[in-house]
């Protein structure tokens, strides 16, 4: 058994079955070993940030780690964006990279790169296997640190000559620890908090952001009055009828200002203290009030639905059966539109036609608005999105979340501009024929720029030559044509009634289609 | 004047004249400052590898560098793999990365990473401008530094507010040292190794393959009965009719021992000791013939050209044209093919029909062996070429050299597999109607890997899992849907008939196109 053959069985031992990949000549004995282990599915991407955030994607949904093959250096910094997304959203990930046989790596090939210094900033554990032997139970020790204390991504390196070398061992089934319990004494400091304050904000994120969390934090709304803000990027929410819909801490500074304006008490599930995404000129990026130390109740490492519900009995919170006013939403299936179609008439297809226990990917960026409100009152699902602001996650993520949960329509609600990051993604839905409907938003611009022009106060030295930075015409890009080119079925919107046929026909017809609606 | 504004200011007043984009929130005020400076073009590039890899085209071509705008850690990120190619093409390359606002930067927002741990790697010189009064400045010495010495990537790390501050300051033109002369010692040793020598192998590489390098060669080995081989990767060379063709030292290690066989004195100019791409088993990486030590006549820092002249003098060489048999390549136009397209009767209908002092960005992989060597007597062209290995370097190239010149046709010889790594580019060729004929040899594969499985000796453990790694069929892509989509005229050519008819159509028209060579 050689170093890449033990690797794949030590993966699959600790249930790691897919490997998103993008392999080169380094990784030929990896690849080889596919066929050596049945339980691995290796899953080929035409390019690396779609492999990587297709295993951030998957992780989110499966709930344990995917793995990643990469090319040396170059092909992991084609990876970066999407590994960086997953680092911030805290997702188990064991990316092996292929390097130089280890006597290779002093010489000055073309190839030749520090992979160590690219990987270190997104990894949170790190090693070069060095020899054949170790590396079953090097890549044991990978999976146990993309998943122990709080998850990231493990990155391991293999030398071209420890995969191929013989002597390969393969590690045992790896144990992990659960999430930390959080101590009574933070429960009771808490509790306390919340009953001193006047205005008390929770900010919550991780797994608070799941249905149980979610009820916990209804209950203490209930009981003490405190407003609750999800975070604004979060790696998962179970969202929609009979789940209780809280909103997220917006975006702009203002709002994010106004949203935490005259809280004396604000306390932290999963979450450090809110920041700005960006800075601003003449804005606080600290937007903790003056005056306010935020309180911990639990760090992404800990039980954060056991401290919720701890919190929530502290305070004496009733049950959620018992809130006068039903916290949870109701289904509502809004009314179909018709018309001009705007991101809100799409909108009131999206959530009129969503199935039950769908998933969506969604990188809307401005477009999605409307369909992030109406959906809190469609069929229960998922909805995972962008947590490192690294755009192009959108398509890859689709693609993981349908590997994990293959019985499970999902949509991915996509902008134009950050789907061209990624575009290669449609092949690898083709080839594998996920059930992904993905629906572009093409308004033909990196619309958040017009924006953010204006917020950042550069708006005035602005001209045409830097509002065509922004300006996706000229050509206008036709992504039925792209999908269509990548083997998957498309069909363009300009009215709302053509988007509602073609959503109502993607909702019941499996496999992989594209809507470019055209907004 | 902000500092962004003395930043462009500072650009082109050292003629940094093109800046290839990606911008996001934090390069605002960049943006906006493009339209203060008219001197400065702004090239939108949908994905920022797009934009890397042509600055690196861009200054191959018009030896001076480029500028590539990045958002933050994740933006770079995506530009590695052609960073890294830059890098090894030791090209000019001034690389500004927006960076968070220095106050925000302690902050764990969503797009905080440590940029400089991303940048060190591929970076000769890397410095955050930290007040907007060193902006101009600091700019002024990432030029100087991405030229001086061995040119290479400079990379500036702008903070948002160091860009949108008042108090810029610009800066004078920067003056360049030119290559240093190589000391005459060096030219007499080296005279004496090649007159003692019983076999001599020179190895070229840097300004050695231009025309002057060439005959300089040419007129060392008709006197010593040297051998000379290019780099197997030089970032661009000079040929065509009229001009000296020199072999590439071969690409796999028992070719390469083959080539060196024997030898017993090797002279590098402008390259270090030859080893193999990667490490095989069994095999030597290190391509020196045992008990040989290689003799550097000159570093890419030096003046190869003037170098290679001096020492031709010192062996007492014959002028080019004194020299019997002319090394110089005759113009041959080869004869069209007909029937099965094929990569040999495409390339000949490439080396017929190329007009003069055209550009090829060349990045064939396994089906450019015939248009090679056949366009070694078609008129005279530049080659511009991978260097680091990094896939997804072609389309960007003929980006940057055709904007770099752009009254010379760009002939883009593209891999498939290696196209789908930078495709957005064909959105910048269609926006800019840059004169680029995209020729995409479409063989639904990554044949190079098929053939790298047997040299590592891989393939008896592969089965149908691994083979499916190299394979790009199921779905077969439509590249010709993907460069319409993105608003480049397209054509398939399924015979060498066709191919003929479409390559000349597109030799005599300017503007974007693209052929599908499916072969």
């Amino acid at each position: 058994m050689n170093g890449a053959q033990s690797l794949i069985a030590s993966l699959v031992n600790s249930d790691v079955e897919v490997c998103f990949s993008n392999p080169g000549t380094s990784e030929m004995h990896f690849v080889a070993a596919l066929d050596s282990v049945p339980e691995m599915r290796g899953i080929l991407c035409l390019f690396e940030g779609v492999a990587s955030g297709a295993a951030d994607g998957y992780a989110r949904m499966a709930e344990k780690p995917a793995s990643a093959l990469f090319h040396l250096g170059p092909g992991m910094g084609n990876a970066i964006a999407n590994l960086h997304n997953a680092q911030k959203a805290f997702t188990p990930l064991v990316n092996i990279v292929g390097e130089h046989a280890t006597y290779h790596r002093k010489f000055e090939a073309p190839l030749t790169s520090n992979i160590e210094g690219y990987a270190e900033p997104f990894s949170k554990w790190l090693r070069v296997s060095e020899a054949s032997a170790d590396v079953g139970a090097d890549a044991a020790d990978a999976i146990a640190a993309s998943q122990s204390d709080i998850p990231g991504v493990a990155t391991l390196l293999l030398p071209a000559n420890t995969a191929w070398d013989p002597g390969g061992r393969v590690a045992d089934k790896v144990p992990l620890a659960g999430p930390r319990t959080v101590d009574s004494q933070v429960i009771k400091d808490a509790g306390r908090r919340l009953e001193k304050a006047n205005r008390a904000v929770m900010l919550i994120n991780g797994s608070a952001v799941r249905e149980r969390g979610l009820e916990a934090v209804a209950r203490i709304r209930e009981k003490t009055g405190a407003t609750i803000y999800l975070s604004t990027f979060h790696a998962r929410a179970e969202r929609g009828a009979g789940r209780v819909n809280i909103s997220k801490l917006p975006y702009f500074p203002d709002q994010i200002y106004a949203a935490l304006d005259g809280c004396d008490e604000l306390i932290l599930v999963g979450q450090d203290r809110p920041v700005t995404f960006f800075a601003y000129p003449g804005k606080n990026s600290d937007c903790t009030p003056e005056g306010v130390e935020p309180f911990k109740l639990s760090t992404l490492a800990d039980d954060q639905i056991g401290a919720l519900e701890a919190l929530a009995d502290e305070v004496g919170a009733p049950a959620i059966d018992r809130i006068a006013e039903d916290p949870r939403s109701r289904l509502i299936v809004p009314e179909l539109q018709t018309g001009e179609l705007t991101p809100r008439t799409a909108g009131h297809a999206v959530a009129a036609m969503l199935p039950e226990n769908c998933i969506i990917a969604d990188e809307s960026t401005t477009a999605g608005g409307a369909s992030y409100a109406l959906t809190a009152n469609s069929p229960q699902h998922d909805l995972i999105a962008l947590t490192g602001g690294a755009i192009g996650g959108g398509i890859p993520l689709a693609i993981g979340a349908a590997v994990a949960c293959p019985d499970r329509k999902v949509v991915n609600l996509q902008a134009d501009g950050a789907g061209m990051y990624t575009i290669q993604g449609l092949w690898t839905i083709a080839r594998e024929q996920l059930d992904v409907t993905t629906v572009i938003w093409n308004n033909r611009a990196y619309n958040i720029l017009n924006m953010e022009l204006h917020n950042v106060g550069a708006a005035n030295d602005a001209g045409p030559k830097a509002l065509s930075m922004f300006d996706l015409s000229n050509p206008d890009i036709d992504f039925c044509a792209l999908a269509q080119g990548m083997g998957v079925e498309a069909m363009r919107a300009t009215t709302s009634e053509e988007f509602n046929d073609q959503f109502a026909y993607c909702m019941v017809n499996k496999g992989p289609h594209l809507i470019e609606a055209i907004i």
